[in-house]
């Protein structure tokens, strides 16, 4: 593949401040571009991270054929960035793709240019623990075609951005018992902007009473739990881990996955089960709810302190009580910066690009 | 409101070919645009159509915070241009902005960039039956924080398309028994994106096939009939009229409050009500099936010509032994002519501005 590249002619990477990086804040100087037109993709580039020109009936404005991934890089042994399980999200990304009816990206093309574009901002990567180089492939149409069906035209976007912990405390959470996210049949398991859209609302109402998030409950008798937006969720009831089985309108977390295969290697059983709001509150008031959890890739392992359903708030063990959490988030950020040993192969290495900066 | 003018210095109008307007191909070279930041409305202004820069973070390309809303322009009498209830818009707009957390347009402003942008393009209304000047107002977010949080800033667009009929022919429909559009509880009453987006690849599969939309069905048992994504449905059974009631995840259709007003005008009951798709294929086969008909502010009033579910294909009667439908489809043209006296003031003339050109 050939990557053309165009440096910035306004570097911020010297002056840059580390210490002020919330996440979705700050992207780094350049991000990696294609085309996809004619069946094919194309026109492959590194570029200064910019704005494209986007007219008003283009399809994404329109009716929001646009998908995401996110991921993380870090800086691993000797000074060589890595990358966690890229393979996961290279393949959801595609499986979001195929659902929106837009174009995929062949596996070892995508991997490549990942690659590319994390050797080329590695310079941007932050030190520091639970800070990363946040990666954020995006495909949108680029279509302008105002009829209903999918664009021919589309753009692969891959930006980054350098980031500190996503919830740096425990979380609050609120059940959400008018509104919902997804359901089976639906757009749940694609990372596509409807899904977020449909969360702003509900997640607004929430924040402006206290809460940093919803838990969603599947439609329509609003029991069984989904997972989070930002999140998948893990319960720890009576020493059993729990999480919700994939019902096709939750999305397939790849740190979910990570931390069920770190979990099995301790012996610890996972159960992937329907798991309702009630079982949750109830195993609380028998005092055997010991941890509750949210996943993901920029949450990582967040610890829930407090859960209100339909007005009945619950107030979780403290932290420091909690043992599964913070095993798994030291072993996932221990295996992130190299501490921990990859048995697994779950780090890629970005080798030097020869036209590194 | 002052609106600032700046007219395109390349017009297409005088060599445009009007005779080849499929919906949604052709824009005017117009478009009207405001801006909205610190919690208020500025900028409106009437500029050439042309693409804005957007960041590939931005939130509508990230998570598709974006709503439209679809009507039309026709010259009535003495070549005044109309809007037909565009106040069921504005407010359909402002309930879908609310939907997805976003400013609403106070209504006054936004009638008043309606009829100046209608005004401005007037020589783009076409001339001939079923043709019209499709006038599609558009909102989308133009902040670009990463974080899933609603936009602070967003843009407002109405453009313009002379367009012809959607469907010319009667149309075949097939349901879908996998996926779904929209559930009470999610955003199928909002005209946002997402819905669209959902509706691409069911969509897609369906015209493979031969048909030219889908029905969609309500989950989790799909026997519910909802509607058809542009269009909502009506069905003639023994004479009698139904279309589904709005479940909440059903879009409110202006063309479907309407018709429906019409039929009760002329004493013909419309029964609101939940109609499953077996009772439409069971009527179909005791011979009471008489009509089936999609509407929409595009499709107008079109008539479904066959249905058909899990394999199962019925063959409605002919167009020419319908009634209710054609003569559904005779009122609403010839209200939007001037050939049917407006008695209800549906009709909103837009009266010639001073900066016309």
């Amino acid at each position: 593949m050939d990557i053309q590249i165009t440096k910035t002619t306004k570097p911020r990477l010297a002056d840059f401040d580390f210490s002020d990086i919330p996440f979705g804040k700050h992207v780094s100087d350049h991000m990696l571009v294609a085309e996809y037109g004619n069946g094919k993709w194309m026109d492959w580039r590194i570029v200064p991270y910019q704005a494209f020109p986007m007219e008003p009936k283009c399809v994404t404005i329109q009716y929001a054929q646009c998908i995401f991934e996110g991921m993380k890089a870090t800086m691993g042994k000797d000074q060589i960035p890595v990358l966690f399980r890229p393979e996961l999200n290279i393949r959801r990304f595609n499986l979001s793709a195929e659902r929106m009816c837009m174009p995929t990206v062949p596996e070892d093309l995508f991997m490549e240019a990942l690659k590319a574009i994390v050797s080329f901002e590695k310079g941007w990567i932050p030190q520091g623990k639970g800070k990363s180089l946040y990666v954020r492939p995006t495909m949108y149409a680029t279509g302008n075609d105002l009829g209903v069906k999918p664009s021919h035209s589309y753009r692969f976007v891959i930006f980054t951005l350098p980031t500190d912990v996503y919830y740096s405390q425990p979380v609050k959470l609120v059940t959400e018992n008018t509104y919902i996210r997804a359901v089976p049949g639906g757009t749940g398991e694609a990372k596509t902007g409807g899904n977020y859209a449909a969360s702003l609302l509900p997640a607004q109402r929430a924040k402006q009473q206290g809460y940093d998030q919803v838990i969603w409950l599947e439609a329509p008798d609003y029991k069984k739990i989904q997972e989070v937006g930002t999140m998948n969720l893990f319960f720890v009831i009576d020493d059993k881990v729990i999480t919700p089985r994939l019902s096709g309108a939750i999305l397939r977390g790849t740190t979910r996955l990570t931390l069920m295969e770190l979990l099995k290697d301790k012996d610890i059983v996972v159960a992937e089960r329907d798991i309702t709001i009630d079982e949750v509150m109830e195993a609380h008031h028998q005092q055997k709810l010991q941890e509750a959890f949210g996943v993901g890739t920029a949450a990582v392992v967040s610890h829930i302190s407090e859960i209100t359903h339909k007005g009945k708030r619950i107030v979780l063990p403290p932290v420091a009580e909690r043992t599964i959490a913070p095993m798994l988030y030291h072993e996932i950020e221990g295996l992130r910066s190299g501490e921990i040993t990859d048995k697994k192969d779950w780090l890629v290495p970005v080798a030097q690009m020869e036209y590194e900066h």
